[in-house]
């Protein structure tokens, strides 16, 4: 399989620091070609000072940026000739690219590619997955987390068999799918959720009920659906809560240690154990059931990330991720 | 203020913890005086031989029991003789005392409460609110945590100004309310939000805008206020989060320790962490905006939480907390 990847560096914190990233995925990815729009003459310039090797990106001409300022929905129909857009449109017939890498506005990003990325069959809206570290030591996949958060409770059917297929494209057999609650029993949530539950339940998947958020990072679970407002604020709760165990740790960690006190060893386990809560390692969020993945990157988007992205997305296509997601859907919605 | 409360014992995982607890409030908090509605027999020896100081307990006879497997709505209805609805109906016409303490049913507490306690002006449904912890070191309030899973957006209005009046209680000044969403730009939210969000905005209270669930614990709000679903799944991913990074860093020390080193102060500081993240020291959640507050334990409320939800009660009443909800509420609702 070709390594191609189309990689959107605008309308984010710092394109500079995208393009570092852009030079830092050829030289570390074996066989990966890079289409990237934007103004070609500075592209080509930078590109070519950060010692990239050029004959393995091609650049498309794209003089306008679509910022996070601006109204997505407006944005993607009035700036066609945004990196972002010209991006989508070029990869809807670039048969051989995997997809597109993005660290541009999020909003944009999910209106852009639902109308013009094409859908998957069934697909009415696109979802926002993203993947959560848990104590068992491998990922968990959340589904919706935070694309749709006024959708209607069939919108979840879509979303438990895009996370399924995603789940399974990073090793997990019959995943395990629940749906996010305020209490483990059946009969457990609001109306939304109810009716949620009711349609899960009789669907070809491994379906497993109600969980609570506590359960969130603790491995229990595979795939976790919910509404994108929920999601949100699920993915969110967790970091903070995970913030003040580590914050206020290291404070009473200085109020408690002895003077002199070797603490290099507390110091290692600590940055190895926010290694595993940092979100930026465990990639970005990814526009799920279009006709070709997305990875939307954190607009901080830097030399590290990028790279990370860049993979990530060549696994989920390399794992068969939209050819399983597409079965999976023609056998159910 | 006479320090009179009513505990209702029975409903949890272990009565006899809660009465071993009744006995530590008695001999911890002077001038306690306890209403006990139960199998007023057993309740009497049970508590004579714990040592408790039975001239300032009061018994009442209750044979029933709501159990959290009791549908609510149909318990509070037709186990009047629960001790949960005796101490509703006996709470109401005691003027004297504080509230109520109970570690039974959380839907039934609700329901009763709703049904028996009676409301504060412009209350149409009871509030669950809960304290969480903060890096500010000092607490902040969740309203709805739980009770109103299916809400309207009006709703919020009464859960901030119950939200307020508890954060003065607690010492906040001015307290800044804050709506949860997935953005804290004005105009990000779902339909819900929006339209709580322009209510809110009206309101004669320091409504500083949307906030995201990141900064649950951050200490940036003083009072956060969503639906009872939302605030649910919050309130449990902060514990999640928080779990998470504790356990990774335990295992990770577990890894990065040279042999012999010296870990006291590490298990120290680890130990004063998580007290800080001990929801049964932060008290129990409090049923707002009825007559009298209601204190809601865990279901597996002991000899700690029982005093602890105790001095909670009374700390709330004698703080002024439902003369200022009342005052706030008339003012607005």
């Amino acid at each position: 399989m070709k390594k191609r990847v189309w990689l959107d560096a605008f309308g984010c914190d710092e394109p500079g620091a995208v393009l570092c990233g852009a030079a830092a995925a050829l030289r570390e990815i074996d066989g990966l070609e890079l289409v990237m729009p934007g103004d070609t003459e500075v592209l080509r310039s930078s590109l070519e000072s950060l010692g990239a090797d050029m004959s393995r990106v091609e650049l498309i001409e794209a003089p306008q940026t679509i910022y996070n300022s601006d109204k997505p929905t407006e944005a993607v129909m009035k700036k066609r000739d945004s990196s972002m857009i010209k991006a989508m449109t070029g990869l809807r017939s670039d048969a051989g690219a995997a997809g597109l890498v993005t660290a541009g506005s999020t909003g944009a990003a999910l209106a852009g590619s639902a109308a013009f990325l094409g859908r998957m069959p069934g697909v009415v809206f696109p979802a926002l997955a993203s993947y959560l570290p848990t104590q068992e030591d491998r990922m968990a996949v959340l589904v919706d987390c935070g694309a749709n958060v006024d959708c209607r409770p069939e919108a979840l059917k879509t979303f438990a068999l895009l996370g399924a297929a995603l789940a399974e494209s990073i090793g997990r057999s019959d995943p395990k799918v629940a749906l996010v609650s305020v209490g483990t029993e059946e009969g457990k949530g609001n109306a939304f959720s109810k009716a949620a539950f009711a349609m899960l339940r009789e669907m070809p998947i491994n379906f497993v009920g109600n969980m609570e958020a506590r359960d969130a990072v603790s491995g229990k679970y595979d795939v976790m659906v919910c509404d994108g407002f929920t999601g949100n604020v699920l993915l969110k709760a967790v970091e903070g809560g995970a913030l003040f165990v580590a914050r206020t740790f290291m404070k009473e960690l200085g109020k408690a240690a002895p003077k002199g006190a070797d603490t290099g060893f507390v110091n290692a386990a600590f940055k190895a154990t926010m290694a595993k809560m940092d979100m930026q390692s465990l990639g970005g969020a990814m526009i799920l059931g279009v006709g070709k993945p997305v990875v939307k990157l954190h607009g901080s988007a830097n030399e590290r990330s990028v790279p990370n992205g860049i993979r990530q997305l060549l696994e989920l296509e390399m794992s068969g991720f939209s050819a399983r997601a597409k079965q999976l859907l023609e056998k159910t919605v």
